[in-house]
């Protein structure tokens, strides 16, 4: 590429284009550690957005948590409690045939909830300014990348080189088609602060311009037509159905009883709703749409579609209730496309992540998570490499852990999407029953994937466990999973109540992990009135002592690079916190040492019993720093948790001495 | 009081003087009202302040929770969990010997905590804010006040003048004497946002000026030291002992095992020190100072003392374990003095609130909470006289009700304070142990009473409930107590988890009985599938939706001045919401009716056995806006509700055509 030698230029570790969920996330991962140099564009101006994604689901939760700022969400979202099926009796007319919880209880501390995706990007800009991390520039579109592949393996190289257009406010803003009421294209709401409006029109004066970054990785967040993804030459696997869908976010005037839960109503003739209750006591309407014009080439021009249209369809479905609005926030249609794309990077210097990998329906509430959660999975891992804390070889891991993730969603979706489809036929009541209640089942059995929390990477240089492929000779299996049965290797680490030793605070496990870059090095220390026991524990305090630890191999420049946690198994007050020798408890330290014990004020967490580790001998288990578990051992297999720490750490330059 | 006629002269409903925890409360409470006109002053600069209280009970945070900021609490205040009795051995060595909860379990659903009285004050500025309320006034002091008596029973008066000096820089910021750490006149941290910094370099470009402001109330937040207070001629009762204490926050250093745990430490022979864990890994340390230098006139000079001092002492009592630190925040050295003002106001008119009506030692952590709790009892009921809602004679509740619970603080307060100062003598081993037992079940017994959940107001016009006081005839029993034996006249409605009918949440009831003004009508229906109870819920609605229902009568120009929220005793699948008729539950309206069910995700509340009602019969209670219980029936009592209700509401004139 000759680009003209006279266009500023200028050098950044990590590019990100698009400001959606994804690229959020990623701006805020990347921020969390200190010296990296990123900037965030995107080609829309600051008050105007597509997309309108509402459904966050536990694991979501989880990780907003670990960033500091659930509680923003605990206190506007609506949680989903219920699911309701509606069907046709045998005259026709809808009823209730069930109920069951929405979601799974007790895997996850936070249940499902829907809130618009503009407060998710409000809170995690927040996020992202506490961190001191930048702002995003918009109104700014690449038009142009190069990678130069003999410099992709160099530690400090900048092999991508990418210009930049500043765009006119003619060109950021899409023009709405003909409504009113907002649509696809836009917004209801506008979350912007007037910084971030002032800061548009700045923009908006380079409009024109243009200008060169060359940076170590860029990361396409740019959305389901992702210029990123055409540019590496990445394809999109899958299908688009024929069936046109409407979304309607309205504030309802009905007397059916069930607009506040969530529910899918299938009707005899008519097809398919499906209920959202929303917060502020909005409510959004999914409707599969027939009956509809279509252009000379057989085409649906989707724009000719108006909320009217999707309201009507939707007063058929749930007759015989009344349905009507006093307010219409926003509305769209959208024909299903269950695609996910081939390969998630080039190089692994160039990445794709959300949209710009995966499409498919809304209905199950899965976009917006499955898309923060690849930016979840990438984030620390271009960090650490840029840190030289890791080596680059555990970038493939992201393409290997997500895109299993994409497909199985997929897959799901179909399946849900086709039984939320399906027709029923009065006269055929035998098949109409089948569908219904295959529905429900799957429903049913999808919970737990739904929630997020089964999610399971395999094993890699970052997740050592047993692999599930014949053929795979390459892992050697290092850790012993039967010392922690409530503990998966490649899953996110479950949560479960703790007492701080100092001051018995109960703590959930997980508000111990946050988001910061850390590795967790979770030591079960069994139990310390058992004497012999105690001598394991400072054994292994000891051998982390050591100069050629873990600990003291991989040093970090900023914060420890591992964390160190202990959970005794109790009882609390007959085990003082001197028994505990440093690293694992250091002087004026308060918040390392956790006992399994009972609360007086919350209830009691039953760690070691969930867990699934032996109350006496207990085991050390090396966490992420996504939560995710990497390794399982014994107080004693030090060698096993160093050789693992060889496949995915790298020493600083500074601790090359030791 | 003749005062210039050329001064600037302004009108206003209300003026506060002093911006502490009980100004900033009244403000928040009035700013929560329509239409108010509001002024707060203070004479510090925004930067300076003095005064550093930390301690949280449950009810406080009740409360916070009702105007919708208990979450920023919960993420940062260190919670109580445990209190340790440290005592001497036989040979005057220190030991555990023993330990209990901090506070009662159960009672409330905030524990207590600790956090410095500067995030509360940013905390309820910031709602303040949020409700458009008028920010602080500073470097404004008042030097003249006049009451027109002749004029404090009008409707829309203004009886009070007040004359206000703006002060210069060097008036308003006390000067330092001599300390590098800040003492008690400053605050250590800047919880100041930069506009109240430009506010207050404005406000000082006003020196040396002056005012009139003409307003109906006024109410004095200004302190211990209150010029309101002798302005309208009221005593402190009370006395001042000769004991000095010293207060010292630090980030320790120490082998003490209990620093993060909130323990008293009588040493044998040189005092008591309490440890109470602050957030940010602070302690804050209280210590009795002994061998004190004192003046030509026998008294101490508490300036004279240092930080050094304090730690000094502390040294002595923790021995042998080693106490130093690394920080110091902030320290200061008080004399303790159990003071409560003779009167509460003057008029009804001018009122006083927090520190200027009760001093007292700080170490029951109840000084902020009481001063909080001064201004949620008076702020709405100012609110309503203003907005012609309530007659002028429910003012007189406040000194009533607010006195008492000053009164019995002081007590405790007095036992306790003495309890901790106790001398021990290692040859008087029998007092010793009398000694320490007491103050265990002193503090055993103080826990409810310290969380402040068992504040109960004696009977008034808002207040229905069988006096105690043999001699007063003047209260009239309207309410019947055994239908709620959980709930009780005069004290704060406790609150269990309950589920919405329309979409299964579980909601703890308090979350609907936030602090925005209403009064509720709690309707406990019973069993709505029991056909005769239903009818009996169905004569209730109809009595509210006739025109002389206590509904019709007292209406309101902004929200609805009764907030109807209905609790059935279910099963939630067995009732549908269209059996509950208006105004019990209103078209589109889906956060009025809850059921006593269990729930898919969150623990049962078990609202009718704890509320102690019928689970067929129900009752209604009826709730002021400060969430204090008025009066309970039966659903056939509309007499004996409308005739209390005639004693403390008032017809708008707009509604007295009905």
């Amino acid at each position: 590429m000759d680009h003209p030698t006279q266009l500023p230029t200028s050098e950044v570790d990590v590019v990100i284009v698009g400001a959606g969920p994804a690229g959020l996330m990623s701006n805020l991962w990347l921020s969390t550690f200190k010296g990296l140099s990123v900037r965030i564009i995107d080609k829309r101006t600051a008050t105007v957005y597509a997309g309108q994604a509402d459904g966050l689901v536990g694991r979501t939760q989880e990780v907003f948590n670990s960033f500091g700022f659930e509680e923003r969400v605990l206190k506007i979202a609506q949680p989903m409690a219920e699911f309701s099926f509606w069907e046709p009796d045998r005259n026709g007319q809808i009823f209730r045939s069930s109920r069951t919880a929405d979601g799974p209880p007790n895997m996850s501390r936070f249940q499902g909830a829907v809130l618009h995706q503009g407060y998710i990007e409000r809170f995690l800009k927040d996020a992202i300014k506490e961190r001191e991390g930048p702002d995003v520039e918009y109104g700014m579109q690449p038009d142009l990348l190069q990678v130069d592949e003999s410099m992709v393996e160099g530690d400090d190289s900048h092999p991508i080189t990418l210009r930049i257009r500043h765009l006119s406010e003619q060109e950021s803003a899409p023009s709405q088609f003909g409504h009113t009421i907002a649509n696809g294209l836009f917004r209801s709401t506008n979350f912007s602060t007037s910084e971030e409006e002032d800061q548009a029109i700045n923009t908006i004066a380079k409009a024109g311009t243009q200008e060169i970054i060359k940076c170590k990785y860029l990361l396409g967040c740019d959305g389901a037509h992702s210029w990123i993804r055409r540019q590496i030459g990445v394809n999109m696997e899958g299908d688009q159905t024929d069936f046109i869908w409407g979304v309607l976010d309205i504030h309802p005037l009905t007397d059916f009883p069930d607009i506040r839960s969530r529910c899918s109503i299938h009707s005899a003739r008519s097809g398919s709703l499906m209920v959202v209750p929303r917060e502020n006591e909005l409510v959004r309407l999914y409707i599969q749409l027939e009956d509809l014009e279509r252009n000379m080439d057989g085409r649906i021009d989707r724009s000719k579609i108006t909320p009217e249209d999707i309201l009507r369809a939707a007063q058929k479905i749930i007759t015989p209730y009344t349905l009507q609005y006093d307010y219409c926030d926003w509305f769209t249609a959208y024909q299903i496309g269950q695609r996910v794309s081939t390969r998630y990077t080039k190089f692994d210097r160039v990445f794709i992540l959300g949209d710009a990998c995966h499409t498919h329906s809304p209905k199950a509430g899965q976009g917006m998570n499955v898309s923060l959660m690849d930016a979840y999975n990438l984030g620390w891992k271009i960090a650490q490499v840029l840190q030289h804390k890791a080596p680059r070889s555990i970038l493939a891991t992201y393409e290997a852990e997500r895109r299993p993730v994409a497909q199985e969603l997929i897959e799901f979706d179909r399946k849900w999407s086709s039984l939320f489809s399906g027709k029923l036929e009065p006269n055929d009541n035998q098949a109409e029953d089948g569908l219904l209640e295959e529905f429900k089942q799957t429903f049913e059995d999808a919970k737990l994937f739904v929630a997020g929390i089964t999610v399971t990477y395999a094993p890699s240089v970052l997740v050592d466990k047993t692999s599930h492929q014949k053929n795979d000779h390459s892992t050697k299996v290092l850790s012993k999973t039967d010392l922690a049965k409530g503990i998966h290797l490649g899953m996110r680490i479950p949560s479960y109540r703790v007492l701080n030793q100092a001051d018995a605070r109960s703590w959930h496990l997980q508000d111990r992990l946050p988001s910061n870059g850390q590795w967790r090095l979770l030591i079960f220390a069994g139990s310390m009135i058992d004497l012999a026991q105690r001598e394991r524990v400072l054994a292994f305090a000891d051998y982390l002592l050591s100069p050629l630890s873990i600990l003291n191999t991989y040093a970090s420049e900023d914060i420890p690079l591992f964390d160190i946690i202990t959970v005794h198994s109790g009882p609390r007050t007959e085990v003082e916190l001197s028994h505990f020798p440093p690293p694992l408890r250091k002087m004026s330290e308060y918040n390392n040492v956790f006992v399994d014990d009972h609360s007086y004020l919350e209830p009691f967490g039953d760690a070691y019993k969930n867990y699934g580790v032996d109350s006496i001998r207990g085991c050390v288990v090396l966490i992420r720093p996504d939560q995710y578990v990497s390794w399982i051992g014994d107080l004693e297999d030090t060698d096993k948790l160093e050789t693992f720490c060889r496949g995915c750490l790298r020493r600083l330059p500074s601790s090359s001495s030791l």
